[in-house]
């Protein structure tokens, strides 16, 4: 029977000449060589394509998540443009620090803090208008520091490795914090990954006959927030499958990363380390929003392979689609 | 960049020499046939791949859901085993009637009722478990009055249009009533659809590390009971866009169906009815498990192309894998 998760490419191993370009010789590209090698050549650790489900995190693990992450600013756009309906909402906490990107306080309100701000935000919108003012909010929005668009710091490493994945049969998915619609509308242009293949924090919807067209209404109440070990149990919802791969850089991955890493047969997972402050930003522990202590620092315990972005990454960014503009 | 999605087939309508053999000539296969012809055919109705989804109830769409659905059973099975260690159980309602398989107190508790039963029946119970429980049951449950075993009393029209809408470049997806870990368990081999494209019902799950493994526990909390509006909620969650391509068979399908049916450009709804006495079931109205009443009388006012069982399938049921040993 024909199946729908068959994608291209062979069984066996079908490393091009030079898989993985912007990776650096080193150990960490020697693990996801070997891992993939292993899981399609015929032998001891071969896998059915059916099993080789990779999951990565998004935000600090695909694309740049400092100063705060882009949600955030997606966020604050909204905000601004209800104040100027609502002047009021000014004064009034949550909103006023998310105005004044107060990062101090924002990162005090932590990242379920900051996501359910968002839901308050956008509760009222239909999945149309939101996932439009999402792409709107993609294609303009700019870094505070870095000057480029947000969509244009997603890091070229991963998007080679999340490609090679694929190239070897393995079906890719985001397990995300973020929230799920706002990353859909970018994880198929940015990333090669479908909306379905998109897991992350999400809210309530309701459905609804608007002048006979049926509607998902955002709600402001949380269904979920896709962090810690909600991330294993958003992978049994929405996958049903234990990963045999995966690729995280905080805390709040290391439920997804030990789910991943326990099952039986051939496993990798890997943790990005921020340890570049010239190319990107460098932090672990002082990072509220996403700190990395445990899985760092029991790394070799749990099995976790540690991805330095200093040293095993030859490029961080995509190319600034915009820069021949500029 | 490839995409995750591609699955095998032109762009182009690659109709085979005789799609769909087990339809009738008639106004349904009629429709199915001209709808895929004008998505995948250069013009005006022309979808690309990503925009055709295409979702299926399962339970009396791609089975037999008579006299109970399927998972009562199952649950049935699992409670005669935990009575045997606590024989009190057999008093307590709802257990008594699950047990003494008092199908009209079943049916007055309803299809949500008859879940949280088997939620607390099976709380607990790891993925892993779970899944193993499911497939030796699959594998030898048989179904009370037709005499085959359940999974052999999926439908053999269905199994071939889910090819077909595949071989054309579809992705499919079940979204179901049932326990969605219930049905993933069969739909792999049954209908050729992977575990992360059932959408279903769901409990509530707990990780935690066992001997160092990390496992999903189910609980008896209800995450989500997939029917009538919450199938557009977990559409919107678990796929994130609207399908093009819906069929269901009673008013559980309706919001799916509608909100398939009331998005722009190319559509089609599909409705199943069960007026087969002779070769399955008839029944519509007076089935309380799931009434069909709304979409039945509706169905030219909401653009839904009702199927007769009778008239529009020349075989019900797939062949009989265990024929040949009995």
């Amino acid at each position: 029977m024909q199946r729908d998760d068959l994608s291209p490419g062979g069984d066996h191993s079908a490393v091009s000449t030079t898989p993985l370009p912007s990776w650096s010789d080193g150990p960490a590209k020697a693990a996801i060589l070997d891992f993939v090698q292993r899981v399609t050549t015929p032998g001891p650790d071969f896998l059915p394509r059916a099993r080789r489900i990779a999951t990565f995190d998004n935000d600090g693990t695909l694309w740049c998540e400092q100063p705060l992450q882009v949600q955030f600013y997606f966020g604050h756009q909204r905000l601004e443009a209800l104040v100027r309906k609502d002047a009021d909402l000014k004064q009034q906490q949550p909103y006023k620090a998310y105005l004044e990107r107060d990062i101090a306080a924002i990162k005090q309100m932590g990242k379920q803090g900051l996501f359910e701000v968002g839901a308050t935000a956008f509760a009222g919108n239909t999945e149309d208008e939101f996932d439009a003012e999402a792409r709107s909010f993609l294609a303009g929005a700019r870094h505070p520091k870095l000057g480029r668009r947000f969509i244009d710091l997603t890091y070229e490493p991963q998007v080679e490795l999340l490609e090679y994945l694929r190239t070897n049969g393995f079906k890719t998915f985001i397990v995300t914090g973020g929230g799920i619609d706002l990353v859909r509308a970018l994880a198929e242009d940015a990333y090669g990954i479908p909306p379905e293949q998109v897991v992350g924090s999400s809210v309530k919807t309701r459905f609804e006959l608007r002048d006979g067209v049926g509607v998902l209404v955002k709600q402001a109440e949380i269904d979920s927030f896709d962090d810690r070990e909600v991330k294993a149990h958003n992978i049994g919802l929405h996958i049903g499958r234990r990963p045999i791969f995966a690729f995280g850089n905080s805390d709040g991955d290391l439920a997804m990363l030990r789910y991943t890493l326990t099952g039986d047969g051939p496993r990798l997972g890997l943790l990005l380390h921020h340890d570049d402050a010239a190319r990107e930003f460098a932090y672990d522990r002082e990072f509220h929003l996403s700190p990395l202590a445990e899985a760092l620092d029991h790394a070799a315990e749990y099995g976790i392979t540690v991805v330095s972005m200093k040293n095993d990454w030859r490029t961080v960014f995509v190319p600034d689609a915009t820069a021949s503009a500029a």
